[in-house]
């Protein structure tokens, strides 16, 4: 099973790298407010159901994927 | 307006950091297929419509937060 993770910097976290997007698009002219910056993660899971896809991949985020400290995580599960 | 835009390798393009991340996984144990590491970026857009913001952000994409040649990306937009 195909699952997507969201990982985004939490709210009040510096995120330097979402400030020089935010500064890069505003040399190019663009109208923006704030930028932020986070990586998706997409991997196959090998799971027989969706709830057990999910708390796989709710391990994985605790141990790898993501630092809950600084990080906030979304979990998306797909087919295939 | 608050856009997301999702970016990932295209398939075909090598993807150290997925490797590293499929590895890293393995060596903890979990059982997982291909592993994929892309970038999320949420941006405020400042526009009037859903379509004018798309626009906006799909300029963005092209000058600076995508590599076409490389990466895929997917505009998302949300509210506020």
């Amino acid at each position: 099973m195909r699952a997507t993770v969201l990982v985004r910097p939490k709210a009040g976290i510096l995120d330097p790298q979402g400030h020089a997007v935010e500064r890069s698009l505003r040399q190019l002219g663009f109208a923006v407010g704030e930028a932020r910056v986070g990586r998706i993660i997409d991997v196959d899971v090998d799971a027989a159901t969706a709830d057990e896809a999910r708390a796989e991949v709710e391990r994985m985020c605790e141990r790898l994927l993501a630092n809950p400290l600084i990080e906030s995580y979304e979990i998306e599960l797909g087919t295939s």
